[in-house]
Parts: structure tokens; C-alpha cells; sequence
């Protein structure tokens, strides 16, 4: 039945016509576009004219500026990174701001990216031996007190609860910048014996930090996170945590978010406020600047001393117990925008985009369109049944040219076209999103659902790593290994990152900062071979360090 | 392939051992308990001898307290209700009090309970056509002032950022309770024409109320919800909406927490604070109070007037909104504690049970041991790839009779045990957590993966079944029909529900709430037929209304 099916599917893929097509667009298909490293040059959906000019009603100059009275221009991304990302986030309508300055409303499609996060990442942290649970966001100002650190990093940030119920509060409460104190104060009722641990949780929550200079996603007063805390009996255990969760996140962040980041340990002067280690991963965005897209710290005794978490070991002698905490937040979305975003808009690896397709048709006369529409209805419910998520733009509002540019600027990894002359054929076009113009175009795809289906799953997955492989070489090309501080310094002031040996003291490290603006993003866990000098004092160095300018 | 691989197994079934154990047990598994409506009467593990005693090798008295130096007691449910309630929460581990007074921790066994509800409403919400979203937590005091309704009903509950940063605030902030005022805010900036509409979404959020007088779950300082909000063009979508929320809901109670719901209209004096009109699901707890369990509101027009949320309309005239809002919270995991458990503990509803079969080996001697862990192991991974929730409880320290107790308070609807008899003949035994004692336990079900599944299975949809007619018989013969305000009463004081025509003044129905401490909990949607007197006047009722003791 099925190979029945498929047949007259086959035959028309060899028909005249679709050859001609076909034998260009498979050429333009293995044709990506030039390294990242060139630059980043303007290359808007206007800039490369395509077959669509002939098939659609009214093609607009092919810029978003065309959306209608309320739309906003998108900023070339090439003119003014900054600009171009705060007009992608409205554009694309990912977030908005709240009414409370530097809070941050997230929008349906910017939301459904963190779902996309949390689904992936849920799975893993089960999957690892963490169980998610909820503690309360307001947490005793004496707490945050306990720990010396901890209360010097996160006190300027607090916001604090000191009115309920109409009555002025005896002690003020934080509302949560970070759990680890609470955390503590709940483990130490729970574990009792060596039985009660590997204590390992995990919760999906807000916290808020009064930041000074926001932007959303990247930093925002209030933001959604997951915070992995646990409890171990030694400290070989938690360090083995901390780097299994931040393998996990390297994982994410290379094969759902095509981001690649660089995992390593962080300097003592950029450790977070309670830790003994802080692991990170460090992503670089379309400018160059670094993020830091996810951290795993090793505490130590650190929390657990403060506040008498203690275990009875197996020869009944009571030990405080060795910590771990680790945490994503919807900053990763902030970096997925700003990794493979371009000037047309957003640009989604697939295994994070909230659509997948889009499918839209095209008629000029009406006795057109009731067959497109059903072509279309029927190709939208066939890759649906795959699995996909798949939008359908049948409104008679837009033009398909205006449609076009805003799924493009939406980031939809693929455009389904489906025109008269698709119809009869039974074909549809498909259009990839990282892959511009007549280059990314494909005519004469068999509308049979399982050639559709695995045609597009396959384009789907060549996208997945087509942006994975792009951001690499984009990131290779803008690391440069130097071995002093002049070598460093030029490098940063071209925007790049600077990679070299360091085992210089904190005070140099904050030099480097004052100096050039740059800071050590961290000491990656892929070193190279052979003996080192340290870049600033010309001593003997372990490890090289990555020195950039960060978000 | 596979049913040559059934037949040994099913050979096995009609060995003259099993058929004597089968036809015993199958007559069991027709045995449900006495109907729950001859009163809660003691029916702990400990009164019903079980088979188990010969088996185990230190069953100790069956009750909790034997756990461990750390462990408490339970409380027996028909001797006091609360302490019962508390005592399962803390022994469950479903949660425990934050350090801030009313504050909760949910602990992991808790928050699967929750995770159940939202991996269900989830879907359904977007089945339904809603997207979620993120709105910040903290609303501009002003804000909750533009309703005036809605200011007097939050304001005596709210909590007050009002230090951020270090500094004092020029406005303090309100750490929201709800968000329909900064929904507003921001929809007023979304909605500009009819083709916005309607807008419909959702969020997953946590939410704070200052509230003095606490209970886990019930009613906290802080709790997780989800909120709906949408907006319309015309009243008839808002109310049509409305409806079909709280449809979502009843389905929700009835389906998967097995418990029977009454959803109705709430009176004019219980509405929410800024609706028209407010529409809830009422449950009956094991001690026939009643709890609000979710609530769906039409708005009307209230916020879109306090917020100037308008939109232009087909013919190009400017509309108010008209809104919803709807709610289901942390609050619905207390419910299916108080509505299934007993003098054991908790009991769940197979599709909200974090675990869905406990596994219990049992041997005596050491050379038993490896078979027994093999054969459960074995067992578990069967029911696993079943896609059921498997608990293998393998460690040796706590005896068999310890353990089968401990899951039983902790509610798991079934109990596989295996000892060495059981590996030789290739079966094992299973109990029931619905149907204490020998009557919920059959021997000799073959462990053959097909067959253990399904009958693993059909009898989580029995016990799915069988708690939800249960609660029904519970429900229905403690709703009293009454006609005069002395039934009324006296129904009250019984401790049951009343029933009975309604249409007498908001003042009458403060008075009952002062006399007898019952309110009105809804006029439900489902009606007796025939003329109606109200109960308290003699006049004419279109209705009939629900009056009872609430949480």
C-alpha cells in the first residue's frame, strides 16, 4: 500500500521540469554560505532576489519595515548588535518589558524556547538522579548572613520583603537571589546518616536580582532558572557531580541549542559567592562578547559549616557534608538569539524552535485558493502526524511576500510554499532559514506524506548541525592564542577572545580587567599539550586561561 | 514468537497451586470495601491479618511507628482529622514548614504529585488553544489599586517589596497574588484590533498571599499555580471560555485524581475579587468539609475598564475586553491527600501516584537472596519499560513487614512482593492499596512480562476506578437535601452537606455563615427538575445552592 503510494510521487520527481529544478537546487543545497569568520556581512532576504518574486501577489521590498503602521524596522545586525537584538526580542515578540524597570514580560515564543530548555534538560536531571521539588522565595535576612561570601556577593542585588499583611515585618525576608541558604536550612533536618545521602534535588524557579543595567533575557531583575542543589558524603563526590551537571549542560548546549561552548573551571577572582570551584560554560555571541550560558560550583564545606548540615558517617563520626549547586537560566535563550541570529532576524536550531515549519500558501485568483488551502491543510496535518511543530499562515491579511519575511525574521528553520501550479504537480517548495535566497530554495518536493516527512526531517537535522558547524568555525576564528600581555591586548581590542597561559595573581587578573575590559571567562578543560609560560609574569603556568569581554 | 513465549506461562496459570490461590483471590478482587459512608472506621494494616506474616521474618506490629528512632506516629484518621492530615504530610515526606512562618518546602514525593497535574492541564491547556507565558512577579502598588474591588480583596494579603537594591523604593512593590492587573497592563499594549483577539494564554507561576491562618498545601504563605487569563471580543466568547475552563477542570478531578467534584457558580458574596461571575469545583474531603479545589471567573469588562484594555472592532469602533481568568493550584495536592486517605496513610489515584507499584523482595537465608533480587529486578525492569512508575525497595535495612507498611502509608496503589517460593514458581504476589489485608492480595501472577503487565495494569485502572465510585458513595450520602433553614442547620451540624433552593438576600447568607458556619459553595451547574421554594424566604428559586463547612 505504502510503496503504491509512493510511486507516482517517484515518477514525478523525474518529470522534465522538476529536473531542471532539482539538478540546480541540489547543487545549492550542499552550497552553504561563506564562513562566519568573513564578517558579518548584510544579508537580509532583500539583498538575494528570489524565484518567489514571480509566484506572489505583492513582494515587498523584502524588508520588516513593510509589516504594516504598528511594525518596527529591524537594525541591521552588522550596523549595531545591541540594537538589532532589543529589536529582534520585540520583533519577533520573545519578551517585552514589565512595568517595574528592568523586569522582563516573556512573550508565548520566547516561552516556548525555555520549554524547549526545561523538557531537555528535565529528562537529563531525572535521568542523572535528581528530583525536582519547590522551596519558598522568602528566606530569612539572617540567613543570607551566615555564609561570609556569600552575604558580600549577593547583598547589593537583594530586594526585601519588609511589609506583609499590612504589618511591618520583625525580621526583613530576600526574596531568593539563589537557594543555597534555605537549601542548607532544610537539608540540615533531613540528612540524619550516610543512608540519607547522595541527597541530589533540583527546582525550576524565579529569583531576583536587583541588577543595575538590564537586558532582557540576559540579565533581568526578576528570571526563570533551574538550581540543582545536593549533598555528599565526601568531597571526591560532590566534585564528580559538579562536573557531571556541567557535562550536562556542555551536552545541551552543543546538541539542542548548536551553541559551542567552551566548559571550563572559572578563576578564583570570578568563583561565585560560597563556592570552592565554579565550572562554566562560555558561549560566544555573534559580537564576540562572551556569556556565561551555565555554572556548577563545588562548595565545599562552605555552607554546610555555616549552617551544621552534618552527616553520621559509617564509623558514627559526624562530618559536615561536601555541596554542590548548578544553574541555567532563560539567559540561554538571550544567547540562542544572539548566536545565530542574522540581519533578516532570529535564526532557531531546530531542536529548540517553537515552529519548525511554516506553510505558506499562495494564490493570486480565487478559484486558486480553495485547493491550496486544502494542499496546504494537508501537508500541515501530514508533518504534524510526524511530530513536527508546524504553523499554518492562511490568512488573507498578509501577503505571502509579507509573510515570508516575518517567519524569517521568526527564525522558522523551514518555509513550506504551496502555490496552483504545487498543487497540480504535487509538490510543495521548501525554503531553509540559514540558508538565504535561491540558495536555501528547493521546487518539486513530493507532497507524499512519508518522502515529505523524511525530506523534511532530514533538512531539519542538516540545519541542526549546518548552524552548530557555523558557530565552531565562528568561534575558532575569533580565538587567538597569545603569550603576552601586549599579544592579549591586541586581541581584545579587536574583539576577539585571547587565549593564553596564566598563573598570575588575582590582582593582575583585575588589572587586566581595568585595562582592557576583558576578564578570564575560564580556564577551559581542553588545554594544550607541552610547557607554558604564564602571559603576564613569564613563570611557569599549568593551564592556559581565556580572557575575553562578556555580557 | 511472542505467543510461544505465552505459552509456558499461561500453562503455569491453571497449576492446581495457582487455581486454589486464584479462585480465592478473584472472588477478592470483586470484594470492595463496605461503602465509606458507614463512617470512617479504623482500617489500618494492623487490624487485618495478612498472609504476610508467615512470609517476612520480622513483621513487626504494622504500624508506622516502628520505623525508626526519627519516626513519628500517624495519627488515626477518624480520631482527629488535622493531626491525621499533618502527620501524613510529615511521614510521607510530601512536605515540610519553610523557615518564614506559613511558608511550605514541598518535598519531591509532594511535588511529583504536582508535576502529574501540570504534565495533564498542560496539554489541555494548549489543546485548547492557550500559549504560556511569563509575567514578572512584582506589580506596582498602583496597579492593584485600579480595581476597586480587587484592591479591597488583596490588599489585606499582600506582601511589600519596598528596599531593592539597597535602596529604599520610590514605589513599593507587590509580590503578586494574582496577576490579572499587570496582565492587563501589558494586554492593553498587545491588543490594538479585533483581529488580536482573543488573546489566550497561561502561566505557571508562584504566588503569595499574606494569610494568618495556615495549613500545608491548603493554604501557604506562598504556592504554585497555574493562572489563565484571556481576553475577547464579545461577552458570550468570555463566558462560553469561562465554562469551558472549568470543564477542563472537572474532567481533570475526575479523571485523573478520581475525585468527584460538584462545579457550579459561586454566589454573589463568594464571587472573586474584580469578576462578574465566578465558577468553581467543589470536593468533599474525608471529613466532609468542603474545599474549593479550582475556580474559573468572567471577568466582564472590570479590568479592561481599570486598564482602558480596548480594541477596535469590525466596524472600527473602540471595545473594552471582556476577560477571564482561572486557576488550579498547589492547594489541589492537599485535596487528593484529604480525599483518599485513611488510618494508613495516603492512598493515590494511580494517575497521580509518583509511584505507581512498589517492588518488595523477601528471603531468609543468604542463598536466597540473589535469586529473590534477580527475579525482582527483573520484575521492575518489565513494569518500567511498560512505562509504569517502578520502586524497587531492595536495601536489607528494614525488614519486609517495615517496608510494606512504609508504602502503604505513602499511598502506592500496588505492592509486588517475590520471595524464593515465588522465583521457583515463576509468579508473585500482589496486594492492593485500596482493599486492605488478605482481600486485596493475590497470589501466583505470573511473572511472564505480558501477562504481569497486563494484569499490573487493568488493576491500576480498577483502583483508578474504585476511588473515584468510592469518593461518589462518600459524596452522595452525605449531601442532605433541605428545604427549611432547620435542615439546614441541622444538616450543618451533622457535619454534612446541605442542599436546597435558594434566593434569599446576601445578607441572608452571612447570616447562615455566622450561625452555622457554612457558606454557600456553588449552585451547581447540574439541577433538580420541578418548582423550588427558597429555604430560607418561601419565595420562588431558580436555583438550588450548596451550603457546607469549607477549608
Amino acid at each position: 500500500m505504502v510503496s503504491s503510494l509512493r510511486l507516482p510521487a517517484l515518477t514525478s520527481l523525474f518529470s522534465p521540469s522538476f529536473t531542471r529544478r532539482s539538478t540546480v537546487s541540489l547543487r545549492r543545497r550542499l552550497h552553504l554560505r561563506p564562513p562566519l569568520a568573513a564578517g558579518f556581512s548584510a544579508q537580509s532576504a532583500a539583498s538575494s532576489p528570489t524565484e518567489t518574486e514571480d509566484r506572489v501577489d505583492s513582494k515587498k521590498s523584502g524588508r520588516v519595515q513593510d509589516r504594516g503602521s504598528t511594525d518596527r524596522v529591524i537594525t541591521p545586525r552588522s550596523q549595531d548588535f545591541n540594537a538589532w537584538y532589543l529589536d529582534v526580542i520585540a520583533n519577533a515578540e520573545l519578551a517585552d518589558y514589565g512595568p517595574v524597570r528592568g523586569t522582563m514580560v516573556i512573550r508565548p515564543y520566547g516561552y516556548a524556547m525555555w520549554e524547549a530548555i526545561q523538557d531537555y534538560l528535565n529528562v537529563k536531571f531525572k535521568e542523572t538522579g535528581h528530583s525536582n521539588m519547590y522551596f519558598p522565595q522568602f528566606i530569612p535576612y539572617s540567613f543570607i548572613e551566615k555564609e561570609a561570601s556569600h552575604v558580600e556577593g549577593f547583598s547589593p542585588e537583594l530586594a526585601l520583603v519588609t511589609i506583609g499583611g499590612g504589618k511591618e515585618l520583625e525580621e526583613k525576608l530576600v526574596v531568593r537571589p539563589t537557594s543555597e541558604t534555605i537549601v542548607n536550612h532544610m537539608f540540615t533536618q533531613w540528612i540524619h546518616s550516610y543512608r540519607d545521602l547522595p541527597l541530589m534535588i533540583n527546582q525550576w524557579a524565579n529569583v531576583t536580582r536587583w541588577e543595575m543595567r538590564t537586558k532582557p533575557f540576559v540579565r533581568t531583575l526578576e528570571f526563570l532558572w533551574q538550581e540543582g542543589h545536593t549533598a555528599h558524603a565526601t568531597l571526591e563526590e560532590a566534585e564528580k557531580e559538579a562536573l557531571e551537571m556541567i557535562d550536562v549542560y556542555t551536552k545541551f548546549a552543543y546538541e539542542q541549542a548548536a551553541i559551542p561552548v567552551i566548559a571550563g573551571r572559572k578563576s578564583k577572582v570570578e568563583t561565585f559567592a560560597g563556592a570552592d570551584k565554579t565550572y562554566t560554560i562560555e558561549a560566544m555571541m555573534g559580537d564576540r562578547k562572551a556569556l556565561q550560558a551555565g555554572t556548577s560550583h563545588n562548595l565545599g564545606q562552605n555552607f554546610s559549616r555555616a549552617f551544621g548540615t552534618q552527616f553520621t558517617d559509617e564509623n558514627g563520626l559526624r562530618q559536615h557534608v561536601w555541596q554542590t549547586s548548578w544553574a541555567i537560566s532563560t539567559r540561554f535563550v538571550g544567547g540562542i538569539i544572539m548566536t545565530h541570529g542574522d540581519d533578516a532576524g532570529l535564526m532557531l536550531p531546530p531542536r529548540i524552535a517553537p515552529v519548525h515549519v511554516v506553510i505558506v500558501p499562495i494564490w493570486k485568483k480565487v478559484d486558486e485558493k480553495t485547493g491550496v488551502l486544502d494542499a496546504a491543510s494537508s501537508v500541515a496535518e501530514t508533518l504534524k502526524n510526524a511530530g513536527l511543530k508546524v504553523k499554518l499562515d492562511d490568512t488573507d491579511q498578509r501577503t505571502p511576500g509579507w509573510k515570508f519575511n516575518f517567519w524569517e525574521m521568526k527564525g522558522v528553520p523551514l518555509r513550506i510554499e504551496i502555490g496552483p501550479r504545487d498543487v497540480s504537480s504535487g509538490s510543495v517548495v521548501i525554503s531553509r532559514r540559514d540558508i538565504p535566497g535561491k540558495q536555501g530554495k528547493v521546487f518539486g518536493i513530493s507532497m507524499e506524506p512519508s518522502i515529505l516527512e523524511a525530506y523534511v526531517k532530514d533538512r531539519l537535522d542538516e540545519i541542526q548541525s549546518s548552524l552548530l558547524q557555523r558557530a565552531i568555525s565562528f568561534r575558532d576564528s575569533n580565538i587567538v592564542d597569545v603569550s603576552s600581555y601586549e599579544e592579549l591586548k591586541e586581541a581584545i581590542s579587536l574583539g576577539k577572545w585571547a587565549r593564553g597561559p596564566w598563573s598570575a595573581s588575582n590582582a593582575d587578573e583585575l588589572r587586566i580587567k581595568e585595562e582592557t575590559g576583558a576578564t578570564i571567562r575560564c580556564f577551559p578543560f581542553e588545554q594544550p599539550q607541552g610547557t607554558k609560560t604564564c602571559l603576564m609574569t613569564g613563570k611557569h603556568a599549568d593551564e592556559v586561561a581565556i580572557f575575553a569581554k562578556s555580557y
